[in-house]
């Protein structure tokens, strides 16, 4: 079982992650991502799938044309989790 | 300039895609899709995307985990039009 992160491991966790803004519902982060274009947007997405599904950690995530919006919970740990925190910064580390 | 559909031209558009359902905001059509796992689901997706990037015509779409929620509008057209009933047909036909 995967622990949500208390007070100051959010707080800490969160500075690396500066793009990153904390959410309540679902307890965890969120990023909007602009692209040039739905081609660009997409292929973006498509490089996050292939990263979600081999750390077994998914997003909750929407897509408009050139926008992907990602929002990254646990629901595991009912909130926000390392996990989240390892996932952002491998989705930072794409762009 | 692409035309909304009126009322006549809809009921019978959507007479054809029985598993969408007309939404208000935006004006347009939606469904949504349940598969295996996220592969699945992302893999469909993707099918999808190029559909659309071919049409020129992009959805306002979500995924969770195994979950795909579809919503097709025309913003050139303030709504629901033949855009968005062709696209739905060709990815009723990915299934």
């Amino acid at each position: 079982m995967i622990a949500k992160l208390d007070g100051e491991e959010r707080a800490l966790a969160l500075r690396d992650l500066p793009e990153w803004a904390a959410v309540q519902e679902p307890d965890g982060i969120r990023r909007l991502f602009t692209f040039k274009d739905f081609t660009a947007a997409f292929g973006f997405m498509t490089q996050v799938a292939l990263l979600a599904e081999k750390a077994d950690h998914h997003p909750e995530w929407s897509n408009v044309y050139n926008r992907v919006d990602i929002i990254l919970t646990t629901h595991d740990a009912g909130g926000l989790s390392r996990r989240d925190i390892d996932l952002a910064k491998q989705i930072d580390a794409l762009l």
